[in-house]
């Protein structure tokens, strides 16, 4: 019954292994080919740093693919997108890499950090009340003829995303378990996607916070769960606190092994450690899955292992508070 | 007069092109391959980010390399060398992977954390006054049969360091200008040995701390100038006190452009710029090529420019300080 209720919302296609290989060759050249970085102080474990991206996110990948995708004149005449954080600036990133006029619409109370980092890029930002943005991204769309590109809820951006998980059996073709941040589920959705089709003995987790774990509520329950912005805005891991959509849902259901949670403070003394072990700058939502290494290795399968850094754009106060 | 001087001082041929190939070989699988960093706030600029190598600097190249070079039977009987930073480090992390015996001779006064790192990457580490580093060093070379592995000093560990200037090319063809700390000079020697056979229009310029600046001192007169510790102490970059040797400033004299100098609240600075908009983690050492970069800018050819980040290994309570 609940199977049939998710399938029923399910319009779309999975992403398949083809989608993802299609998506690589777009973002190559664009997007920074990270390394794995193996940790010499943890024997077995590897990072993917995609803090080093050059908007500081795994987030161009997505944003690159999807307008690669979009045919000339369509990308041509721009794009909209939602969002205070690294989907807007990678959107905008890619946007001015691929010739495309890119709006982002923000929140009037986003910080100006955030408003200037996207501006930096070459976005034009629209500032709305918090409660207008959707309806404001909708009236875009139809005024100016713009094409919204959703941050997760999308195939091209979930193929996007997967092309790290082509990377990581690349680089080592014999891991055993891949840990991977869960927000929206774009990034889960396509690294599994990827790793799974193409090495099935490999185990995919998703880890997210624990104030914010509807992914792992959706995911026992086997259809979507949402959580109210109340609740998922009391982590500090700001990246991912956003829920589920149908799609995303899907693809977990066929290819992640499980979700582990972690509390906020582990996820910022993982950011201490990443910072003084590491070499890295990690967001809150970039060291959920480090943490998970840390602090629940008993609810992982072990093994060669690798945990994706998905972001660095931590707020400098943050970060020198944690290395304090 | 003064470049035969400096001939004279040479026993040995300079490196080649073909040496840092061989050292490419030696290397690949175990240090890793870092990619170029795009700066998205700095047009035309690009990090080289050595600060992601497993132990947290360059040094694990060349490390690796002289390892790899030495008849079987030598290595298997151990290795030693004088080191209260990196290259004692990468010189243990090495000899690990490579079986190979390592033992760090470093001062008694050298802070803990630096001993439990070097012993942590398997060294056995022999603690004595900084006045008897060099001959203890020969005593255990003589009784107990290592083979001394100098930090920079040597034609293998300059070619090991060359395949940065390699990978640079690799991913950036048309580069103009790459800007790479000068401290013993082995790095600086390696990449422009590498960087100027390949491309011989490219400009190699080396970076020193302006309280260290004996390589431009040394340089200008065409001949080797010793700076003593008590002034090249001075500086905050401690892997670049080191003077030049006669080896690595008959390599520079042929290959480098020139060399800009920085202070250390230059330096320091550059070091908070790189954690907020690169997202990584470098030691004051690491952040001068940068910091010439950013406060030299009318001294240097301009063009695509790489910045090398030598290492990550800053002291926590230094980052927590530059942070704040």
């Amino acid at each position: 019954m609940i199977a049939l209720r998710t399938i029923a919302l399910m319009t779309q296609p999975l992403v398949t292994l083809d989608d993802v290989r299609a998506a690589a060759k777009n973002i190559a050249g664009i997007a920074v080919r990270t390394p794995l970085l193996p940790c010499s102080w943890e024997d077995g474990l590897y990072l993917k740093p995609e803090n080093l991206q050059p908007m500081g996110a795994f987030k161009i990948r997505g944003a690159l693919h999807a307008l690669a995708s979009l045919p000339a004149a369509v990308r041509a005449a721009g794009v909209v997108t939602e969002s205070s954080g690294n989907h807007g600036q990678a959107l905008a990133y890619a946007g001015r890499r691929l010739a495309a006029p890119v709006v982002v619409v923000m929140p009037d109370v986003a910080s100006p950090a955030k408003i200037e980092a996207t501006r930096g890029y070459g976005a034009e930002v629209v500032l709305v009340p918090p409660a207008e943005r959707s309806s404001h991204v909708q009236r875009l769309v139809n005024e100016r003829g713009l094409t919204f590109v959703p941050p997760y809820d999308h195939r091209d951006i979930i193929a996007g995303q997967g092309t790290i998980g082509l990377e990581i059996l690349a680089d080592l073709s014999d891991v055993d378990t891949v840990l991977v941040p869960v927000g929206g589920g774009g990034l889960a959705s396509g690294v599994a996607t990827a790793v799974r089709s193409l090495a099935p003995h490999v185990t995919v987790i998703g880890v997210e916070p624990a104030l914010a774990a509807d992914a792992a509520e959706s995911l026992a329950a086997g259809e979507l769960r949402i959580w109210p912005t109340e609740q998922t805005y009391r982590t500090v891991a700001d990246g991912l606190r956003t829920n589920l959509s149908a799609l995303t849902l899907a693809h977990l259901r066929v290819h992640l092994a499980g979700i582990v949670t972690v509390t906020d403070e582990e996820i910022l003394s993982t950011v201490r450690v990443l910072a003084r072990s590491a070499r890295i700058v990690a967001e809150p939502s970039g060291a959920v899955a480090m943490a998970a290494y840390l602090h629940r290795r008993d609810e992982l399968p072990g093994g060669r292992t690798v945990a994706i850094v998905s972001g660095g754009n931590i707020e400098p106060g943050l970060l020198a508070r944690v290395l304090a």
